[in-house]
């Protein structure tokens, strides 16, 4: 396989300045003073601040957004000299690891330096967040900005992060590329007799090959027609007839990832499992038929359910069929029943309908998309119409 | 180079339950009745639950130690499967995602039942830590419990966690093995002509294929006679006559991490970058000696310093010379100036002495090491007493 052509790297400072505007027409709508992020996605997203260093737990980061103008970075000092690249002009930093006072007086400094209009400050409190610093120096930071009120802000910026733009776009695709290519490639690679790891560890180095700069995820199940979990593995269990191997992964190229599996069946491959497989793939043609803008997360969900209902599913414990994409391997929204968040273009979801179609057994598909102004667009090769079987 | 030979994966469930009883110990003198973790490598340590699904920020998992017994797992539907392999078998999961309720009143009747005796709950609340979960969330789980007191159990944990066994030794030292092999691999393959990124991507390629797991941290920094960061990188830029190149990575094997560096010269190397990385090399000698049981964290950092100093240090933005390793790239401790942790058998350290030698140029080595009955010991090859010069 040739290698593929990757799209450029970084982005223009022009976005950034768009990301933050749109973020902060939100704050004026609410009265917030200035939002502060803890948590790497969205220090990258408004700063463009990219950095594997976020692998060490020790020392927190803050990117502080104003009303008006560029975010502040209020970082550990080893952190400084990264900052000549990109966009932002202001950066505080205090000698860390400093247990006594990690950067909590600088941030309320900063925080109260900017936020004197409303006295309200948004931070990311809600669903599928998490605050990227001790709680005891949160409870701190509070005291200290007794005289201000903390507001969630975290709608608000995964509206803004779910719409894709061109330059994000082509990032996602190209991971996706990669990551179908070595899909491709592994149907030829793989053999009965090899493990469940042996096999992962094949399509992880083809994926680097290929152009992908890491695989945070990656992971296989498999087992006698079909799997009972899609999280866990790759194990040493050896590959052999009657088998259903998936593999899950998501590639990550510059910041943004791919999410999406392949099933194989080795030697023998029962009935059940072919029915199973093939009432999965036409779940999603039902989710591709329906992904438009206007639609809901939850039309989508129906239509997928719909196929694997009438196909006899005993049910599903993924919790939903689908989700965002982009900087993280998930991200808002989740295709689930009576989902209510419309789609727009530019969005970026999985589609991932799953059933226990067995006692035991699963099937689950997945599959890239972005939605265009008039439905939905492929990512990637989509999956073979039948289960591959390797003899 | 031949394949290195890794040791077995996984932990008896003995170990789990050694791991369990020292935290009882500890909360039985707190007067704590329950303890919860929100974060992977606690919920691993304590569990044996090891899943890549983490990767995905959307669902929350808790695990719950109470008083004796065996922790129990409070987790999303879609993980129950993957406890059939660990030592837990009080598991109890909810539907998730559900935003209304994720995890919070399940968590908090859970604690409620084993939390009876001093109503004490014990949780990551300090330095280096961070709870995953919604913020939002935390404050309904304390509104919920407000019968109960929540206590910081942190630093209980990061003194059990800091002292290895050997079978977490065995881990360690493989992929620092794994790395070292690396490095004189890439010494070997590395031109002027060769971009960072090539040059970390061979180092990505080689290490995989050596049999780590994953390289989840692998920067580079390169510049004329030194760098000015050592937490950024790679980028694109071409390594030529005159360069430094720094790589620092962190290879997992079974979940555990090595954390070092080396440096290459490019063509002809200034005297000065040579005198540097000696003086640095001769510093990383002076942490050899000292590293011993009963020594400080103050006093390994004070060793290396005085010899950097010597040496004509103009300062060091890091903050520290050298932490913990494990099942983080960084844990607890740091040697730092005047660190007061006694080092105890067992514990496994990086020396990391560092020093800007020269305005915007910086030396930084590094070595991962294990604390012995009598001293210490390196866990891999030793780097170059001189820096390697590529021609």
């Amino acid at each position: 396989m040739a290698k593929l052509t990757p799209p450029s790297r970084g982005f223009d400072h022009r976005e950034f300045e768009q990301r933050t505007q749109q973020l902060q027409l939100l704050m004026a709508k609410d009265r917030i003073d200035a939002v502060f992020f803890s948590t790497e996605p969205e220090f990258r997203y408004f700063s463009g601040f990219k950095s594997q260093f976020w692998e060490s737990p020790t020392r927190p980061w803050f990117l502080v957004v104003p009303a008006s103008g560029r975010p502040i970075a209020v970082v550990p000092e080893i952190g400084v000299a990264g900052f000549e690249q990109t966009w932002i002009d202001d950066v505080r930093s205090w000698p860390s690891p400093r247990p006594e006072d990690d950067g909590v007086s600088l941030l309320a400094d900063t925080l109260t330096e900017v936020a004197r209009q409303h006295r309200r400050i948004g931070a990311m409190l809600g669903a599928e967040t998490h605050l990227r610093m001790p709680a005891a120096n949160f409870a701190a930071l509070q005291q200290r900005l007794s005289q201000q009120q903390m507001v969630d802000v975290s709608t608000s910026v995964r509206e803004i992060r779910s719409v894709k733009s061109a330059a994000e776009v082509a990032k996602i695709r190209f991971a996706c590329e990669v990551t179908a290519a070595s899909f491709d490639y592994l149907r030829e690679y793989l053999r009965a007799g090899m493990t469940e790891r042996e096999a992962c560890k094949a399509m992880h180095l083809e994926m680097l090959r290929l152009g992908a700069d890491s695989c945070p995820y990656l992971i296989s199940a498999s087992g006698q027609g079909g799997y009972d979990n899609i999280i866990m593995g790759p194990s040493d269990r050896i590959l052999g007839e009657g088998d259903v191997l998936i593999i899950d992964t998501g590639a990550n190229f510059d910041g943004y990832f791919s999410d999406f599996d392949r099933n194989y069946g080795f030697g023998r491959v029962e009935a059940d499992t072919h029915i199973a497989y093939e009432a999965v793939y036409r779940s999603t043609e039902a989710g591709l038929k329906i992904a438009a803008p206007g639609r809901t997360t939850g039309d989508v969900w129906q239509a997928m359910w719909t196929v694997l209902e009438n196909a006899g599913a005993l049910g599903n414990n993924v919790g939903r069929m689908g989700h965002g994409l982009g900087m993280q391997l998930t991200e808002w929204p989740s295709n689930v029943p009576g989902g209510d968040v419309i789609l727009r273009p530019g969005m970026i979801l999985t589609l991932e309908p799953g059933m226990t179609f067995s006692p035991g057994k699963m099937m689950v598909h997945e599959e890239n998309i972005l939605i265009t102004e008039n439905g939905c667009e492929l990512l990637h090769k989509r999956a073979w119409a039948s289960i591959p079987v390797i003899v």
